[in-house]
Parts: structure tokens; C-alpha cells; sequence
């Protein structure tokens, strides 16, 4: 944590900055280790202060390494403007991607004499570069939903629907630990299931049916997020060669990952080989996204990102063909972590075609 | 909806603007009924023109009412401005409490020529004031809440885990057709009790413990929350002082509960009595929230509300104590319509003392 806070601090010189003031939770625990839901942490070149409200006091106390605690009664800026923390900062870089404008214009009436500085993606390198303690929580994390997925498979069966699976994977990760959901799991079947985005409906599972399911838990603060494809019954033949293609399209991507690459030339690996396989059409979204304290981060993996991804970035690689006309959809997700020589996969679950019996 | 649509027409005059761009997803969802995770709302005196993304192609032409669909491929606002419906506008109002700083760099570097106006609570007045349809929903939502209560009490017993019982409270929403959690289940008993906002931990229900239980869950795009506060075996004298002070507190609330009255006299109705029963210092928040397409909504029922509560508001009274010392809280929760006469309860769910055998 303290190595997090320098690192933090180091940043007050590219900005040219004298202060930063952190209003993004996931940001504020992964720099002090603050897990509540109320809290601004300002650093300086000498010191940090985290606030929060009298809810959090003794929470506060026990979690928030290398920061002063301070408990604001009326409003946490308000709270470090009494204490005289911010007055005199001159130039203070606050956090353009998560504060809105009311708030912004609530903090320029509150501290009028502070030139407040807004920057996009103030820490984003930072946090997108995990060291060996995040990549072991998202280990777990995964993990834990691998666990859930396998117990999940077992009740898959035709006439149960899309709503109760979900809820069966829900309760599943709550039941073993799971903080919360990451996201609501995606159970999308037959038709549905050529729709990327899909929420759960009342159909019921039948014979023939892909069924695409997305899902992650945090645990201990850290996102899983895994996709598997099944089939329920033998599967037709578009389906089988559509499962095939996407599965070697992640494996493509899976041996290209590495660091230094662009997230463009990454999600290229996997798109060439679904186009060169007369798919391209139906693989409408990027190849994946950054993942830690939360579920969607930077960097992303698509074809418009033209930066290289660090070592230590954890992203998923999910390609997926959707095929609205033959009424199927495939998904398979896995998360990686970015090293020099390649990549180190964190999902174990096994990626064979898997028939569930009808 | 048309209605709805009209009524968003009227706020143009109110901000002497030629445009309105709605961001903010359940408002959007309020004035036009798409329910997807993507779009903005452009209405103008003549004009309403819905955009979203290709994923919501389909939905958005089943679900809009009162506004053109357009499909954007290339960003939502992108997409109103390739299509000439934003440039010439002149005054166009956006949510100051819904847009970003970094958000709305990206509009004025966009769209230049338009002069934005960023306002807080554009709607919040409309949203926040129900019509029947909506009470029904509230309603129907709140009683799918009960049947779930109901059959956690079943459960409770010395041994379990909060975390067990939230798990529980959950999965018995969802497989009863939530869409999902309003927000995490509270389940926090003996010590843990006395946080008003304490997470659910591994420790298990021990004889003697009072247990809060808040829970809500979205149906149909609107949210119920409920608190019950039930004793694990002959609870001790301090806490049955306790729950019958935050008992008659919430009833002296409901019974003065009206619209015309402000959220701070409301909320004195019930701190007054719980002040005069020497237990003030242990009620440390407000007195409860607007609730509808989102769980936290305007008007807050708080001392430091001077505004009056509207009819057809639909708010939580939620008064509670927390006694660290005596390592116990109570709090008790129901939904309530402001009507001008009186209020309308939304929760069936009993109040008396429940006392779980041990």
C-alpha cells in the first residue's frame, strides 16, 4: 500500500500539480486500502488524507494504510477545507472521469481560491498494472465462479428457464463467499443467445439449444468474469462449426498475448481468424477488457485501441459469434494476465464442446 | 408515456432552452420506457429522437414510445449530430448530476456550436412525483419483498451466518422473477446491528442477538426496500425498550405522513419521539428516501429538508436506533404514497416483535 501512495504521488509531477484528490472508490481502496462507500483521499508531496463520513470511522481506522483518517461531518471537501488541507494547495487534479458536473460545480463554489485541475484516466496505468497479491484475488475469484459453473452444469437440463439458472449462479457465488455479483450473470439460450447482450428471460431450455453463459463474482474486491458455451443435446452442425471457430479464435489470441502488444493487434489475432472462417460478420464486439477491483477497466482489447498493453495487465479474451438467422450464439471468456513472453491463463474450466444429455 | 413526453416539453420553457438531452438511464427509461443500458433522449418542442446502440436495434423499436429510434454505430451523440438534430439547436440543457466532466468535454468538443446548459434535477420533480401504474409497480415489488421475508423468518436460526441468510434473501428474489437486487441485503445481527450500514460477515445468529434485515429487489424497472428488525430468542430488556421506541416512532411518521408537509417536519414527527424516549444520539441518519425506477431517488425525508413533499411521492419511513454499547439496532422500514389527506402503505409486513425460538 505505501508503495501504492508513492506511486500515486509521483503522478503530482506529471500533472505539475501541488494536489490529487481521489473521489473514485475502486481507485481510493486499491491507493489506501479503503473498502466503504463514502471517501475522498488527497495526496500531496508530504501527505495524505483520507475522509469519509461517521459511518466508516472504526472501518476506516482498521483498513486505510499510509493516509491520516479524518471523519467530516458535513460533507467530506467540506470535511478537508475546515482542517485547512486544501485551501493553500494552489493546482489540485481531481478526477474528470468520475466526478459530474454538479459536483464539480459544488466543489469550485466550496474552494473558489483552489486552481482545480479535471484529467481523464489520472490513475489508470497504475491500477491496470497488477502486482502478484491482485492477480492471486482474481485467481480466487475466477476460481470460485469455475466452481460455481461446474455445479451449475449439473442442473442444466431442457424446460428449466434462462431465470432460474441465473438465479442458481448468483446463490451459488453468494453461498460460497462471494462479496457480490460483478454483474448480472448472462443465461441466454437458442435464439437469445445470438444477442451479445442478453438478460436472462422466462424461456425455458430446449433440445438443440446453445446456451451462453456469462458470469463473475468479487471476492475479496477483486472481479471474475467468465464465459462458457454448452450445448443441450447434440447441436447442429452451424452451431458445432460456430464453436470451433470461436474456441480456436481465442486460441489464437491466447498464444499472441503478451505485453508490448497493441490492443489492436491482440483483438486482430482472433477477429482474422473468425473472418477468414466467414464469420466476421457476427463477432460485433472488441475482444475484452481490463479487469480488478473492477469488473470492466482499462485497458480495453479492440480494434481502436492503439496503445501497447503493460505487463501485469489481467484482461479477458472473449470472442464470440452471434447468428441471429440460425437462431444460435457462442461465447467462451477466459482472463489472462500480460507477461513479456506471453500470457498466464486464469481459468481453468475445461473448453470441449460440452452436450448436456436432453 | 405521450403524457410523460409532454410533461418533459413543458421543462423546456422552465430552462428557456430549445432542447433537452437526457442522459441519465432511468430518467430516460421515465419519459420514453426503453430499459436498456445505452442511449440518450434528445426532446425539443417538436421533436423527441431516441439513440442507441446496434445491440438494441430490436428493443429499442419494441420498448420506445413518443420518440423516434435512431441507431447509432459511431457514439450516441455522434450519432444526433451526423443526422443534423443537435447543431442548430442553440440552447440545449443536459444533466449536470448525470454527465461527467470528462463526458462533457467530449460534448462541447463535438458540438461547439450548441450552448450547453448543464442543470441539476431536470426531471427530478416529474420522476419523483407517481402515477398509479408506478404505485402498482412499487406495490407489487414490495409484496414480492414480503413473500421472500417471510420465508427467511423460516430459516433464522442460532448458528447461521448472515451472509448465509443474504445469500438466501437473494436467491429467493430472483427465483421469484426479480430482474435484480435494488442493493445488497443487510443481514446484521447482535454487534453488527449497531452499524446502519453494515455489510453481511460470517458471524453466526446467537441467542439473543436482534437482527436487521433490509432487502429490496427491482420488478418490472421499479424497487422495493423493506427493514425488519426480529429477535433471536427472548431478546433483552434494553432491546425490546429499543424496538418499541423505533416502533411508535415509525407510527407517529406514518401517521403525519402527507403531501404538503416537508421532509424535515416529517422526519421531526419521528426523531421527536425517539429524542424524548432518550434514545436521539442513536438515530444518526434521515428518516428515509424517494423510491421508484431507482432505490434512491428525490425527495429525501431528512432535518435538512425544507422542501414540501409532493403527492403521489413515494418514500420510505425508515427510523432505527444503533447501540453500540448495548451491542444491538433496530430499524424498521416501510414504503408509504403521500397523498394529500394522509399516506398510503405499500407494505403489508408486520411490526410485531418477532421472536425467533432458539
Amino acid at each position: 500500500m505505501a508503495d501504492r501512495l508513492s506511486q500515486v504521488r509521483r503522478r503530482l509531477d506529471d500533472f505539475n500539480a501541488n494536489g490529487l484528490l481521489l473521489s473514485s472508490l475502486p481507485n481510493i481502496r486499491w491507493a489506501c486500502g479503503f473498502t466503504g462507500s463514502n471517501g475522498l483521499l488527497l495526496v500531496t508531496e508530504d501527505t495524505a488524507t483520507f475522509v469519509t463520513d461517521g459511518r466508516y470511522t472504526e472501518q476506516a481506522r482498521q483498513e486505510v494504510e499510509g493516509a491520516d483518517v479524518l471523519i467530516a461531518s458535513n460533507g467530506l471537501l467540506e470535511g478537508l477545507l475546515d482542517e485547512g488541507f486544501v485551501e493553500d494547495l494552489g493546482r489540485v487534479v481531481i478526477q474528470a472521469d468520475d466526478v459530474t458536473l454538479a459536483a464539480y460545480h459544488q466543489i469550485e463554489e466550496n474552494a473558489s481560491a483552489v486552481d482545480w485541475q479535471p484529467r481523464s484516466g489520472v490513475l489508470t496505468s497504475l491500477v491496470g498494472t497488477k502486482d502478484e497479491t491482485e492477480i492471486e484475488r482474481i485467481r480466487a475469484a475466477q476460481a470460485l465462479t469455475e466452481e460455481v459453473f461446474a455445479e451449475v452444469l449439473e442442473g442444466l437440463r431442457p424446460g428449466r428457464t434462462e431465470r432460474e439458472i441465473a438465479a442458481e449462479i448468483t446463490y451459488g457465488h453468494l453461498r460460497r463467499g462471494a462479496e457480490a455479483m460483478a454483474f448480472d450473470p448472462i443465461v441466454a439460450s437458442g435464439p437469445n443467445a445470438a444477442r451479445p447482450h442478453a438478460r436472462p428471460t422466462d424461456r425455458r431450455l430446449r433440445t438443440g439449444d446453445m446456451v451462453v453463459l456469462d458470469m463473475g463474482a468479487m471476492l475479496e474486491g477483486y472481479a471474475s468474469d467468465m464465459t462458457r458455451t454448452v450445448a443441450i443435446g447434440e447441436p447442429r452442425e452451424e452451431a458445432v462449426e460456430g464453436y470451433r471457430v470461436v474456441r480456436e479464435a481465442q486460441q489464437c489470441a491466447l498464444d499472441a498475448a503478451r505485453s508490448g502488444i497493441t490492443g489492436k493487434e491482440l483483438d486482430a489475432t482472433a477477429r482474422s481468424y473468425i473472418e477468414d472462417a466467414g464469420l466476421g460478420e457476427y463477432f460485433a464486439h472488441g475482444l475484452g477488457h481490463g479487469i480488478g477491483l473492477e469488473v470492466h477497466e482499462w485497458p480495453r482489447v479492440s480494434h481502436s485501441v492503439d496503445e501497447t498493453l503493460p505487463a501485469g495487465a489481467c484482461v479477458t479474451i472473449e470472442p464470440g459469434v452471434y447468428v441471429a438467422e440460425e437462431e444460435f450464439g457462442v461465447r467462451i471468456e477466459d482472463i489472462v494476465v500480460l507477461e513479456p513472453d506471453g500470457c498466464r491463463n486464469l481459468t481453468r474450466a475445461d473448453k470441449e464442446l460440452k452436450v448436456v444429455e436432453s
